[in-house]
């Protein structure tokens, strides 16, 4: 077994999300970290590099600069994972896919459509792939789900109840200072406040279970915090494709939320529901039958995506993790897996963050695609 | 202490919710039934009345005939619960209001505007009170969180979730003469589907927690059983008078929830989560600190409206009692208590059912009062 | 229907379990309360009366008189409950006994091996009948587990688990003149401490819902409470008759448990578990197989020994309710129903007790019967 | 950051639990799986190495070999994972001790005292250090859990009710081939059953949590299996050094427990429960207030052990990782860390064991240290 060789944009001291990509790229042993620009401060990349044990020859500046270097190196990185801030998705992505490596993009795609379609472009014309981290669809009992309702165990999908509160911006976190808070709510580096931060992910989620697109939204936006200029709470009711009607709620003011991403989905013959704060269990109900406690790796499911045996919990590493090495099998073997949140996602999700924007802006009229 | 006397109109056999008033009644020992027009079947109600110990000479043919004759008698009822279909709730409201006797009436008030405003107008100019059985009010930690966000213990109120999920009628049991489904979903009998059924006890659980109206509303309703004439599921959002924002789902096709009423609240300083399947615990958490479990009559809860302590649980008939109790009390002493829904909860019920239904027609525009 | 008459020994103001046996006796309509001796103390016996709507010429000053007259008018009373501290049980139980009226006494059936014998001699030559109100039987999910231990659903029962757990002694209450504490932690009035007051409570259920009795035991009991002179904590282990082994703890020093009679049962086909604070679920696992969780009335249970819907939680009373019900239908027609605990069971119990003291005080040597 | 250098000794395809120590070394990034024996069946050891990317130089046909051979080399292994069945723990420990090399062993210490003393001499002759792996200890909650307890927030400790039930060796599993049940149920392999392999990691938890180690111990051990030559469920009552009382159950055979490992602890102040299936949860009780529902890395929380925020869950892994990373930072800093379970802790489980078998086969008799 060799190991892929993986770059990191942004993810240097201080950031969150490029510690989890790292952790889950490391969990089964299938990448090695050789190269990064992790930060645009020069001494904080350097610095950053050192402590991760990336050769300094292999800390770069920029990621333009990095993308050409190891580009021409013959043992330069197969992929690169971007962990920057939403505007700083495009180009990266669009600089690795015309250099033709492999680009593991964190969500949401962008913070505008134009940084969007640019990312497409590169994609259209590379030979190198594009994945996106909807990460919450590695856990092993959302495929679980997933593979339940193709497979018609809960019959004709009637409802989507999803929801992802938090309470971390309850009060306004980024007029003090705060790096997570600064730019998640500024819009022009986010593009979008609670929906792009967590209601793409739900609504990704719901996507991914069901197998079916939403086809129109009516959306209720709001920002709580005092002088916040993002939304920080999302009231959305959906229609899908296939005629089922959902909810989606997503919060950063719900107090006692910690990272209360939630699915329910109900169709004519049985109902799913799963939360991600205990993400091994989920309950199964076939209609006039006792309710069953799923549990990953459990008495009635499978095949499996999980590691240890049930009753050992596995987390959001592991399911993390699960992306990254689904990756490396893309990657190692040239095959598909269509488990893989991938460009189509990211644009699909940056029509949920337009639809709901501009359905908030006219007293919740019915956005379509 | 001395046992009001109760009349019923309806609940003779084979009925649901009259037998629940029966032993509402009964649990404290403040009411003695005495009187009945059980059922609009002769035959039915002289047998219904038998079984309940009613004496045959007070068994009536008819709601009118008992209204006029324990008016007149010396020992007639002090009160009349009225536990038929939503649109025989007029008629004998307005008669016993009429004859000078207290209505106990369960919700929703009625099955079109019509109708209420009859029991609005007999209300106004009896001396006699009426009393709407939105019974989850009666429920201990209800009071509790009402009490909570009264003394701003949870700061300014900013969301509202509620939901009141059902699956009884997933399949179109109204199609095979299941009595309770027949007339549920026969829009001329209950005026409304879930949203009438369940959706107005949602609506009322929480206002009344959270002390504030809803302004304006936009719903989508659906029909998912197939011939359904009523809708059997309801995704609305709401926005309150006092600036919060909600999301209210009814649904009686979610398979798995058997009767899943649940209140989540969050203001700027702390949040509250209920769900009526357990009703003995409630969360609550202040921001910042950790999530509290609060029991009913345990520690930091009181006053008290609960029988038997803490860990000894209490459940639906006992906060259904907690009304009768509570009206016992007002009978007797002629006072008030803001606690016991009434007719303008009723009222504010019949425009949530309209606005619903209005918005929902009209593609899901706001509709206010 | 014609209502039982019903009298009660002890329960006057300031007592606890009276008047949950009241709400028992009322909550189905099967039972008027019409006499009692509430209380030694003759003032707050008649006050106890005069605010129960006894008459007061049926308010006895002692338990002897109310026996003697009760018995001799001909609208006498059917049935007494009594409800007095354990020391207590013996005196009224023979004298009611021996004039022929059944007696529902509250559990453990005695203060001393004594005083049971004396209640086992009145009952064997009474034609009036006993019974003891471990009134935990009385859950729908109880009889449930009974029924599926019964029908071999989870096979060769191997393990019992079986625990009740409070904290409302972890200080000495007693010594602040706390009147339930007072007694209960009293040898002469309680004749024991945890093992007596819930731990035959955990007992009797084990044994209900196994259909097995204890053959051996070995206990470790110990008093925390400051200057306590019963257990207020007992570890026991248990062989059963048929070779299951267990295990029970009893405490009143569990800071944070509320009420917590739990009950786990597993056999080499399936388990149960179940909780009382939340008794309208329980768990149910067929080896292999996804565990269920069984509601009270819910799919897969029945017969059925409930009032209301699934979803529509029974509590604590409801179960109690249960066995007044049954003990109406027993008297009432003469037929015996094995689901009501009784003499034995009482019995049972006091041999409980005893072999836990005697095993403990002998360094928790085995005990048998 | 320089990688420390690892070897394993067992582990090969097929096995469990090297492959869980693999993953936690990996997930922190400090150590680096170089060197391998990780089969006694040649062909399987170096398909293994292979597989894991180790150099088929520095896949060794014997431990022996492999410890004399890496102390030789200057870049050799810094630490060896011996994760063989509990008999081939001494033999590996003893070498790669006597080579000045780490171990890090898997739990219980070994399947003998004879083999635990031959450890403990090498260790004591050794400057290598000796780690071992109950990694239970490693959860963020647990820890949160020891140093409450420390800091007396649940004041004096009375009672530790520590569990730990699984249902995999209901059936007789090892009479079909099945490698795990095969090793694990054979008494020269494993030493013990139930008490061995989860009832050790039960009780050191209990141990690490309350900081108090066990007086006297009485048990009632039992095989269920059909045919089992070992344990399969374990009944012991405990009593503490410091006067607390203790129950602990372990068992393989109860139906539907999955890895029930769970620890409740009560004091004359607090209360804690924590259960390892959801381990991001402890419930925390101040005696006389709301329960609080504390979360890893939440409010009330900390000092952390935690690499993501709360609502993220970790699980079985991150906790066994940071044992490996504790493990890492004391080898490269030479420091101690009391938190690392250590070869007393082992000597402390092996005496549990026999002290259970030894109680067990004279009839509960409580045995001392």
């Amino acid at each position: 077994m060799t190991r892929l060789k993986l770059g990191m944009v942004g993810g240097g001291q201080g950031a969150f999300i490029g510690a989890v990509h790292r952790i889950a790229s490391r969990i089964d042993g299938r990448f090695e970290l050789v190269a990064g620009a992790l930060s645009s401060d020069p001494d904080r990349a350097a610095a950053s590099a050192a402590e991760l044990g990336i050769a300094s020859s292999r800390s770069y500046a920029s990621y333009e600069d990095m993308a050409t270097a190891e580009a021409a190196r013959p043992d330069g990185i197969d992929a690169v994972a971007i962990v920057t801030p939403n505007h700083m998705h495009a180009g990266p992505s669009a600089a690795f896919l015309n250099a033709g490596i492999h680009v593991i993009c964190d969500k949401p795609l962008a913070a505008s459509n134009e940084e969007a379609d640019a990312i497409k472009a590169a994609a259209e014309t590379s030979k190198a792939r594009f994945f996106l981290t909807h990460n919450y669809t590695g856990y092993p009992l959302i495929r679980q789900a997933r593979a339940m309702v193709a497979r018609s165990d809960l019959g004709q999908i009637r409802l989507v109840q999803a929801e992802y509160a938090q309470d971390w911006l309850t009060e306004p976190l980024e007029q003090d200072g705060h790096k997570q808070a600064g730019w998640r709510t500024d819009p022009t580096r986010s593009g979008a406040g609670a929906i792009g931060d967590i209601g793409t992910h739900a609504f990704n989620l719901a996507n991914f279970v069901t197998g079916q697109k939403v086809q129109v939204l009516s959306a209720d936006l709001q920002s709580f915090g005092a002088g916040r200029k993002v939304d920080d709470n999302a009231h959305i009711l959906l229609r899908y494709e296939g005629g089922a009607r959902g909810m989606l709620w997503a919060s950063q003011v719900a107090v006692g939320c910690e990272n209360g991403l939630r699915l329910r989905i109900y169709g004519d013959k049985g109902g799913l529901e799963w939360a991600q704060e205990n993400p091994n269990h989920m309950s199964y109900t076939r209609f006039g039958e006792p309710k069953q406690i799923l549990t990953r790796g459990g008495a009635g499911t499978g095949p499996d995506w999980t590691r240890i045996p049930p009753g050992h919990p596995e987390g959001y590493l592991e399911g993390f993790a699960t992306l990254y090495n689904d990756i490396a099998d893309v990657i190692s073997s040239g095959t598909d897996n269509a488990l893989i949140p991938n460009l189509q996602d990211g644009l699909d999700g940056m029509w949920f963050i337009a639809a709901a924007q501009s359905s908030s802006a006219n007293d919740g009229a019915w956005v379509g695609r």
